[in-house]
């Protein structure tokens, strides 16, 4: 007998043999009347997972339906989201409070306060992840590996393992096409995440048909390619000892594992094993063919029998015995461990220590400085000194300035490599790979592993947070904590050319609800920024910075003035007189502010210089404050000077130096210059458009690219 | 003997054995040198890749010099396009006109017309596609793959072999870790595209340093596991030889073909392999030592010896007798097949017949219908008859509605399936599986292969092209005319909740230069939308549509306006009238534009009502045109209705009806109403709008949000 076959909970199922079809034909049929109820949404996949789903709810999975938060609860994702009537049906039948029967019919209704929404939502108890973009709750479920892993090389000690938990995912064929997926894949491998256990609802249709239309590989052989656990369950649809003897095996390897376990979608329905049952209600008649086809009476909707509730019935007070057990490993912990049983408790609660600012620098070298090293200057100290932050690049450590002394790499301690490796499961610094759409995904589910325990810093240039974008706005609509750093922003970055130039990709970010896109104009704005995105309770950040140097503005710019998203950067030291114009500077674009400014007030203009380094704080203020910087509705002639896409300006400015095509390979300053970004060049245009006002005032009321 | 080598290019190459090495170093030599020139750029590559570079260009690629778009000719796309110097040098030495010395020399400088970018720029000659952004260009690769296949299947008869080129793509460490370029290899594998074969130049070194400290996996056996041939060169470095055997061998493979290149990054500079060497100058002194090291003179700079030059003598006549023969090929070809061969050269041409707009319908069902469905009548009858179009979709087939009658999948004949397919190297549809990067990017190699010979057509949930956006960005950076038909846009899409409700992605496309973003507002414009799209030289396009059932304005809308961006849709027949306020009706937010017009009318107030499907058509309208239809500079009350962010419609109008949060999980017209999209609250909200105005003139000024 393996230790796996001697395991308690397979001892268990196999007591419990007997009950299996019984329990999964009731199961089955709640789903199909509840996708039957409101005539639609996604009934296959539960259906066919409903094996696994008793295998892990009933059997493996260590968690407490009194407290869906108890913190070392497995963790169980959902990656295919659409199946998340999978995760209701078990979360009713475990015995979450909030999950009652009547809540669960309101599934895909327009109950506004659902507790069922068409895929599963952070918000809502017993829900790690939002999920549904396939490919995110796999990458998720990595970060939650990760994090997991940190913390127990971190705390654990010997006799007390206060983190012990696995972290299980499901994914369907789908899943395991989308390239976020494949990458964090490659990186659990290599970094041997062995307490994460994906369990893979292989039933080869997809919303095309076969998944052999436009996939023929060996799943299996990949994983293994890839340093992973592969085990295979034949019979995943029935066969539950099967699944959680993989499971309990999968527990005790050494590499993350794949259990792939082929199932039948929508099973026992007419439509089983047919893409037509993966997203719709198969309709009153097949409905009542699937009754008789499992032997259930026709009227017996939403039907849960007494003996399954009685079945479920020993999943709280184990629930309740876990928590108890940890929680007197906690107390004995803090015993034998005082000291780092307080700092764990701090990462529990998820806070940082009050005088967390104390580490950013209070001023900074007057000498022209890239913002992507002043970030370096501000973040680096905190990262050294606060264990909350796991800071990780794209493969980009030369460029982005995160390295601090001493730093130490999360990585596998048994790795073998060419070179040498300096790292082990308590760093904090992640090599994440030229992966950049994972590294925001596994950065993600990092920041929810228990919200505030990390803040996950992830890094490459601004550019490739295009790549990581779905990633990036998972982040936001979970309201996850997650700080992006994109260096190399703006045209200003040159010679890699138009590939690497952002040009609308600002737009898209300013656009995201929950988050705060940075543009800091030198060092102590980057301090700001930085400041921001550390206590934006709810909100990922991202902070952009410059590959080349900037002018430092000690006189001007405010690191405590970035808050309010804008404010006034110069006013020539006549601040009550009437402006002519208002020039607003934004990023490493400022020194084309500040310079045009100068010869414009030179020729008897009176300018106001307004820094803008995010347009999100700045909506967040009020009124007042919002007009006492622009002046608004006085039309006085506003013009933005941004290397971007104009796109969105036009709520602030009457008119823009931008960026209306894609950039060029040029030196950096010589592709400025190309672009018309040459302080000399802009004061004309702007001296021009001023008269163009004079001559006709109601030029101001439209728009005008003076690009 | 094998066939391969029996072949002519092993034979020669192994008669010129005893130059490798010499032409090796003169190779490296110009490399170290042009990147010692100016200080920067990516040596370390063309100076590891050297080898391979030999292997292709003097013995086994199909070009000719001295026309680099010969229709027949092999196509190279390098993938790590960092690496640009190596094919920059290539391009001089065998011959091609436009790639002087001098030219190479302007590598990473101020020269403004610099065929010599950062990275390779499709505009120049000799480069098949833009690359940088890692994963792309094999993606790329793929498309140009199935595109020749396509042609080869379709036109290709006994004794004349009018397309038998081979897609040669080159790819480092970093582009095997990208999610797109894992998905272009599962599907490439997927399909059997023995038409591709990848070199991989594996030298094991990124930015961080050693690969193995994100990536330890297989990548062999994870090749193989996805249907690829794989073949092993072990001295990469030198071992031209083998590379050519390699090449040959997997030309005649049944698979595509990944050769595993081992190369040395740097080699015989003092930082071989090391990180250091990929992105920076060696130095001055380290120049010296390479030159040292190799055997090369100190003063031998830029310095290409007159062997190097006679060595390469032969390509240009190679060239000249691989194009004469394909002319000849053709001409027996136009005797043998008239009617194939006048179709072929209009592929060849890249031409649409004059008719073509014939087969959009000219009228549209008037009851309320999906502009999904609408799409489909608008598309199918012209992908049926014009064979110009591929048209494919990632996984969602019976949701975008582009299935045409007795349409043909585009498939591996041999492929053994689970169940029946349908489908050959002919056939036109597309099945990219769950990959929507990968999708856009192989169409964009698709469009590519020879400019106008296809139109790719792609199509999934408008959502998720943002995972796709730096594949749809490359392409209209690329100027590529790629058709992206995205479904279920706009909160209206309903039930799937937040997740699948697009909020900020249309900033990010309405900001993207060479991209028209259209959204049409019902079947009419649907169609206007398709024309644009399919005229549109130089663009490529998203067409936004909807889910649900939109109502039809048979009267308003005008299919020959979507060109202009934006049109009067209606008036209310008091055309000329002074206007109270002009509504903003975008796409399928229209009924809300046209219902609470209709209140705010029957309220006294003299409105207009503008449908603006695309922005960037609205702003290549003449000055003139704009005026005529907002009025702008007379500062009439504006009202967008729009249920996405706001940012960006400021530049049109003065208010808006827009989301500035996520979505919901709510039937499509309960979210709606949810969030405050139904004509009368809509019609409550500007009657108070523009009271305000009335009593404060000035609120006109500021955008204001009134959602």
């Amino acid at each position: 007998m393996t230790v796996s076959e001697s395991s308690a909970s397979l001892i268990q199922a196999k007591q419990d043999q007997t009950k299996f079809d019984f329990m999964l034909k009731y199961y089955r049929n709640l789903i199909v009347d509840l996708v039957h109820n409101y005539k639609g949404g996604h009934g296959g996949g539960p259906n066919g997972m409903a094996a696994i789903g008793f295998a892990l709810y009933k059997y493996v999975m260590k968690y407490n339906p009194e407290n869906p938060s108890y913190f070392n609860r497995d963790r169980f994702i959902l990656s295919n989201g659409h199946t998340c009537l999978f995760q209701y049906a078990f979360n009713h039948l475990v015995g979450y409070s909030h999950m009652t029967l009547e809540e669960l019919k309101s599934y895909h209704s327009a109950e506004e306060e659902s507790l069922c929404p068409g895929h599963p939502e952070i918000e809502h108890p017993a829900i790690e992840v939002t999920t549904g973009p396939l490919g995110q709750g796999i990458a998720n479920a990595v970060g939650m590996a990760v994090a997991s892993k940190n913390l127990a090389a971190t705390y654990n000690r010997e006799g007390f393992p206060v983190v012990d938990n696995t972290i299980f995912c499901m994914v369907g064929d789908a899943c395991l096409q989308e390239g976020p997926a494949l990458e964090a894949i490659s990186f659990a491998g290599s970094m041997r995440l062995n307490n994460l256990v994906v369990t893979y609802d292989n039933n080869q249709i997809s919303c095309d048909g076969s998944v052999d239309i436009t996939n023929t590989e060996d799943i299996n052989a990949k994983f293994i390619a890839c340093n992973w656990n592969v085990i295979d369950v034949e019979n995943g649809s029935m066969d539950i000892c099967a699944i959680v003897q993989a499971l309990e095996d999968a527990k005790l390897s050494d590499k993350p594992t794949l259990i792939n376990i082929h199932t039948v979608i929508g099973l026992s329905t007419p439509w089983e094993n047919t893409a037509a049952v993966h997203g719709a209600d198969i309709g009153a008649a097949n409905v009542l063919k699937f009754k008789e086809t499992v032997g259930i009476e026709a009227d017996k909707t939403f039907y849960i029998p007494d003996e399954m509730y009685k079945y479920f019935s020993d999943i709280k007070p184990k629930g309740q015995a876990y928590e108890a057990q940890w929680n007197q490993l906690i107390t004995s912990y803090e015993a034998a461990y005082p000291e780092l049983a307080a700092e764990f408790q701090i990462k529990i609660k998820g806070e940082l220590p009050a005088n967390w600012k104390d580490y950013i620098p209070t001023s900074f070298p007057n000498a022209d400085t890239p913002s992507r090293k002043s970030g370096g200057l501000v973040l680096n100290p905190i990262a050294q000194h606060l264990n909350q932050f796991l800071v990780g690049t794209a493969d980009l450590s030369p460029s982005v300035n995160m390295i601090w002394p001493g730093k130490v790499d999360f990585q596998d301690p048994k790795k073998e490599t060419a070179c040498g490796l300096n790292g082990d499961y308590t760093g904090r610094y992640i090599h994440y790979g030229i992966r950049e759409h994972a590294m925001c995904a596994i950065a993600n589910g990092i920041a929810a592993y228990n919200k505030g325990t990390f803040i996950p810093v992830t890094s490459t240039f601004f550019m490739f947070y295009l790549y990581a974008a779905p990633a990036v706005r998972m982040g936001a609509l979970m309201n996850l904590k997650v700080i992006h750093v994109g260096t190399h922003d703006s045209i200003g970055t040159g010679e890699d050319g138009p590939t690497h130039q952002p040009i609308a990709l600002a737009n898209f970010y300013r656009a995201l609800p929950n988050l705060y896109y940075i543009r800091p104009a030198d060092s102590l704005e980057t301090a700001g920024a930085y400041e921001v995105a550390i206590e934006a309770e709810g909100y990922s950040s991202i902070i952009s910075e410059s590959r080349q140097n900037l002018v430092q503005y000690p006189e001007n710019s405010k690191r405590d003035a970035v808050k309010f998203g804008a404010y006034v950067f110069d006013d020539f030291n006549i601040p009550d007189a009437k402006k002519d114009l208002i020039i607003i500077g934004v990023g490493s674009e400022m020194c084309f502010a500040m310079g045009s400014a100068a010869i414009l007030r030179s020729q008897g203009y009176n300018v106001r210089v307004v820094s803008f380094p995010c347009q999100r704080l700045f909506e967040q203020q009020s009124a007042e404050y919002r007009h006492s910087v622009l002046m608004r509705q006085q039309m006085i002639p506003t013009v933005v000077i941004e290397a971007y896409a104009p796109n969105g300006w036009e709520r602030y400015a009457t008119a823009g130096i931008n960026m209306k095509t894609f950039g060029k390979s040029l030196p950096g300053m010589v592709c400025y210059d190309f672009f018309g970004y040459n302080k000399e060049k802009i004061a004309t245009k702007v001296d021009a458009y001023l008269k163009q006002i004079k001559d006709t005032p109601s030029v101001v009321y439209e728009f005008q690219d003076l690009n």
